[in-house]
């Protein structure tokens, strides 16, 4: 597990900035010292933030940024790897995201020489936009798209063809795709995840520019504020719908469905994968405009919760279960049949929960003046296909006349790396 | 002046889900009676940063956001009013945005009726997403783009004409401008920044609303983190270059410099917009991945400034006076001829000084897997010529290499409103 230690350490002192101090002080051999030893996290606050010096441990059985308390901001990229990339640029890339990401969760610089550090005639390891900025609770998590199992002109790309898990294909399409390939699909995933925009934005940078070469961003997407709580710490925040959509997701508190739906276990394999997860990304375009104008009763009828507190129209506050049976007097069901809290409900599909740790998102605007706002939709499961069920299922979902999937990809998220190993040694070795 | 009062009151509890609580238990004129009353605003942190449930009076002299210690994030938008829009039309929709946005730096949603109140079969007045957040230090501040005071098709659109201030016109083209219609003009604008992006967007996203058949968005942008200070009770952030920028800037605890470069004067005219000033905003793109392959040596002499500290390569810690006239040895300057400090600096540009307030932003990636990141420049001054002198001093600027300003306006920004009138009466009226 990938949770915080137990022990609260609010350090607001610790910082790449604090560090350059030590480092001038103690020689670089001191950074590189803490670096190794920090996996010092702080706990959650009382209101389900997280303080900006949070620091999560980047090494351990799974990876961070899965069942970790969902930060407040995102930034998600997908790379392809270059078109001449051999199996041991693939090996070499993976080895240098993971020192570079231990580094970066821990509220390093990248390289022990950072961004004013090592030869003045060289360009600095690191780029600087978050000199003096904590940790912000970062986590980086790695995933590895179909194509990297693919072939490419008949080749074998990476001679990984016979060690692509079974489950891992492209999504099928679904009624009312509008996929853009420029933003779907990909080699390889990070997503970034931080309280604070910079440093994330700052860790996909760095991680971008040590792919140079090697690997190339495929597209990429800023989520300014989280739909999903991922632990009971939280509370639980608003779509752009102006709804609470993720009172029933996972939380890290319940073991037992954490182990059931999200980590691929020894049983459904295959064995590089286990502890692992299968990630979907599906960047889902709201039309607020459309849906601003829609009564108040019709929208909390589409929804299944009222617009207020978010307690299902079947009764009760935020945390009531769903009275899927309920009828009212003509006999007509009090959740509509098209609603999406009945769709997406484990008992309409056999039983599947979803970890969703989605993002709000807007772009500018279209051309018609529209904002280019949505969804950023992503959700952790041990099957694909898990999601498949429930995005079938939601074929009839009365919100899909205000919604539009223009992007779409599905990726392996392998197992946490043990200090000294690298992401994807399971996969590679 | 739209500073904070001094008393601070961190009050968390005072946010839009505790309003509907009210207002269920007083009835809606609790709430109204309360948003007339509130203008109650905590005082900076320690830290600099503002406690989420900072609020600043709407109503004042000057608008606010301008002054105001620069929050985390922004939100802006530049809207053209529709073809056939009239005076009238102008008029109702600066005074529905008043309104709304009194309410929403208070922390309140749009309208008494909110997103959950009034009849269930109509449309919620509030588009909802941001109940339950609190006022998030909240500033909505209003422009006029030349265009409105303009003809089309030869006829005196709103009538302004005669009122249009001699200084309001489109900047003129400077070396190195890559600009693109559609990220520049406009005939209205509105910067709201706040702590919280949903905040910002919030305000953003239900202004446009409002307008909706008098007024459409032209071009908005996000941006996630400030790139100046404003006031001295804030550290200096860092741009994408990693570099503090912001270092001089104009601060509010410096109320002859505010009054000598920023508010337009009585002298300077017109009349309807003493108190107020006027926006520059540049959406200037940063080749970051050219950046980062500059040496660090070279990165501080074209800055002139160092990157780890900030301070002038003259000598000296971050706020250290910079020292343009010093020379090394060999007689050169110390502070290079092309530094951007030199340029910049007021004693280059006849003691010429500019409020900045930009923030930085990235906008997904290009085709060739650069990310489509910079600067979104905002600088306030009481006459735009200032900036045309700023700029056009810089068009020898090494750092231009890694630039390209994509986007370009210029907006009058009128003085503040006082209670129970609307932005914009001292034109109109």
């Amino acid at each position: 597990m990938t949770e915080p230690d137990a022990t609260p350490t609010p350090d607001a002192s610790f910082s790449r900035r604090g560090l350059l101090g030590l480092a001038a002080a103690g020689g670089i051999g001191a950074v590189a010292g803490l670096a190794a030893g920090a996996a010092i996290a702080s706990a959650p606050d009382a209101t389900g933030g997280t303080p900006a010096s949070a620091r999560y441990p980047f090494f351990g059985e799974h990876q961070a940024g899965i069942t970790t308390p969902a930060q407040d901001r995102l930034h998600f990229a997908a790379f392809d790897l270059a078109p001449d990339a051999t199996r041991d640029d693939l090996a070499s890339l993976l080895a240098d995201w993971t020192e570079a990401a231990a580094r970066l969760t821990q509220g390093l610089e990248v390289g022990e020489a950072g961004a004013v550090g090592g030869s003045p005639y060289a360009p600095p390891d690191d780029t600087g936009e978050a000199l003096g900025l904590p940790a912000s609770g970062l986590t980086i998590t790695f995933g590895f798209g179909p194509t990297l199992f693919g072939t490419a002109d008949g080749v074998d790309r990476f001679r990984l063809a016979a060690r692509r898990p079974a489950a891992l294909e492209p999504l099928p399409r679904f009624s009312g795709d509008a996929l853009v390939p420029e933003r779907s699909g990909g080699d390889l995933c990070i997503q970034a995840c931080a309280d604070d925009p910079q440093v994330a934005v700052h860790a996909i940078r760095n991680l971008s520019r040590i792919a140079f070469g090697r690997a190339m961003l495929r597209w990429s997407q800023l989520g300014f504020g989280r739909t999903s709580s991922t632990s009971t710490s939280q509370t639980t925040p608003r779509n752009l719908f102006g709804f609470k959509d993720g009172t029933a997701n996972i939380k890290a508190e319940e073991p037992d469905a954490v182990a059931e739906h999200v980590w691929v276990s020894r049983e459904q394999g295959p064995e590089w994968l286990v502890g692992g997860s299968y990630l979907v990304a599906r960047r889902i375009r709201m039309i607020i405009e459309s849906w601003d104008r829609v009564q108040l009763a019709e929208q909390e009828a589409l929804f299944g919760r009222t617009k207020g507190e978010g307690g299902p129209m079947s009764g009760g506050g935020e945390f009531a279960a769903i009275d899927l049976a309920a009828t009212a007097r003509d006999g007509s069901p009090v959740i509509a049949r098209d609603a999406h809290v009945r769709l997406a409900h484990p008992e309409t599909n056999g039983g599947i929960r979803l970890l969703r740790r989605g993002y709000n998102f807007v772009d500018g605007n279209d051309a018609l003046g529209r904002l280019d706002a949505g969804l950023f939709f992503l959700s952790f499961q041990n099957d694909p296909e898990h999601f498949v069920t429930v995005q079938r299922s939601l074929a009839s979902d009365g919100l899909n006349e205000y919604l539009k999937h223009v992007g779409s990809a599905v990726f392996a998220i392998p197992p946490g790396a043990h200090e000294g190993d690298s992401i994807g040694d399971t996969l590679l070795n």
